[in-house]
């Protein structure tokens, strides 16, 4: 177990610096956490800049959210990562990013629709860019196990979703490995991205 | 006290080489300060690149503004660091920086709202999204005893304003420590950058 | 044939870690290959992500797609390649990025006509400003044959084309060298950039 | 002579490395110079990659553009450094970049107007953001003994102009050391970013 630990713990390090060099991980924003087993994931712990983190920076927690570390406080929206691990027993890292674009975009639209771009292939079980990639956006909530549930129905309604916004708060995104998760911020920041300059040039 | 000033020094110099890869220190704009005491600050003396400060770069002033090292000037804007520290004894730290965001926005409206942006909770106190963040834009003016009148006299009006622009000239915030002022720089750039990009959607 | 193996091998890399550090080669998209000799080439394999390669990454092919290194699956658009190092024997490097300009140009146009920039000047046999400078767009597809030959049938027709964009997909472009293939990328990148600029500030 | 040679060089290669990391020396585009004595300058060979340079990818000339290192070629713009360099003995250093705001705004505009930006400080003999800051664009041309002749021309009318564009070509611009130059580069991207969004802003 304790090397997984530390294989996962290095990996989410290294993804919070990359997300930093971007910018979408301002000030103490965004959180991240990795499958330890079937009942116990890693997560940053509350109130760390992401693209700062060190080993302190993580604690251990079951799928409920509860610490499992002592003295550590997980983040406070675990309960959107833990829903995820309980919906589905492949998905091995989700991460929470706060991007510019995430933010603007979904501040004004209720979903992101993403049709003909190539890198909509960068999602497990799509293999061509004829497809129909669709990102809901959320309100956003400071009452986490409201929001959480909100999640989790529509997830039951539609189960191929590949990430989701909250209004004027960020991505959440997964994957079976960090690695996998990573992939699909990039793909979906690039698509904010794009779609933001498309509008920009429909106006 | 010599730890502490060296530690500071360290923080600051670090500080600086993050906003320059951001772009928010060009040219030899900017000044950075934090507080050694009741009664001494630790201030960017003139003229410095921001993005390349070296421990030469910084010199001790009093709370009037005041150089206490012999032979070195304080940078041209220490008023406006230093009516911070008299009106708050909780200040450790004032940050000011230049990006293109904050002088555009400055340029074209008199206060920057923000409403219903999680990031909004980078600030003390602010523990929803659904709050309401204001910073005023004050007119530039080269006559720096009188701006930092300006300011006085309007946080005595709004006590719990976190940041404020100078028109053409960049952004002003502050913290307990060198980590809170530059969270708060983070935030504020973040949230200026949203700004921007909703008015540019919204024309 | 080692040696030249490996120090293309290295240009590619690097390439790469460049491309990525300006977002252009998002998730696993793109790649990249050089020629080997009158009959092979060095290509990234399938899957790899292009700013993160290492000397793993990469296989021979021969000039069919065909891969000559067992075990390795090459990049599922290998075609797009050796069409071109068939076509020209002084071709000694084809370089596929995915920027958001790319795409949205694509999209957005059938063709990017670009005048008066000097940076028309980093292809060959172009030695003034004042020259014209078009980019094909072709319609994305699955079938990667199908769009070879449609790119194999456009050249017969329009021999001094330095690059073209595939819609919602990015850019291929090309070079005696790595470090011509490269400039290409660069020039080209910054003429989508400005090409960008000027569609919002014409709308 | 020789160390003040190596200072120089590194110095511009530094500077060409952050201009990289920027964006604002694209391909083979841009050239730099410094100056070495009376009737001498350092000046970038032709055909190097700016980002990149090092010891060997500079010659010395004389002021009149002539190579005064065997087998080396001047950059071909050597002209325009030379122009500046016989009409200003306090000239040091002159440097020429190929920004997209540069680039862009020098193809819709004849000259690029600055008012009321702090950051026009950052020029000699302005104290004050109260100050009007004129950049004049040219056209391009091929020819660059006729551009270096308009260049010269302006500046007998014009003697307090800080930097000039060429039309889809870029800026110039100089100081008395590399340091200067490098002050006034970022100070005017700084201020052509301030204008093109301050232009899409404003139709």
């Amino acid at each position: 177990m304790s090397e997984m630990l530390s294989r996962l713990r290095t990996e989410l390090i290294a993804a919070g610096q990359f997300f930093h060099s971007r910018g979408w991980v301002p000030a103490t924003s965004s959180n991240f956490s990795a499958r330890l087993g079937d009942a116990e994931i890693l997560i940053t712990s509350s109130g760390q800049h992401k693209g700062k983190l060190d080993d302190g920076g993580f604690l251990r927690a079951d799928l409920q959210g509860n610490a499992l570390d002592e003295g550590k406080r997980p983040s406070a929206e675990t309960g959107l990562h833990t829903v995820m691990y309980r919906r589905d027993p492949a998905i091995g890292c989700v991460l929470h990013t706060h991007s510019v674009n995430a933010t603007v975009l979904s501040m004004r639209l209720d979903q992101v629709v993403c049709d003909g771009y190539e890198v909509q292939k960068a999602f497990p079980a799509v293999d061509t860019h004829d497809s129909h990639l669709l990102i809901p956006v959320f309100p956003n909530s400071q009452d986490i196990p409201a929001l959480a549930a909100v999640v989790d129905a529509y997830f039951d309604a539609n189960p191929h979703t590949v990430g989701y916004l909250i209004r004027g708060h960020g991505l959440y995104t997964w994957g079976a490995t960090v690695a996998d998760a990573l992939r699909h911020i990039e793909a979906l920041e690039f698509l904010f991205e794009c779609v933001y300059r498309q509008m920009l040039l429909d106006r």
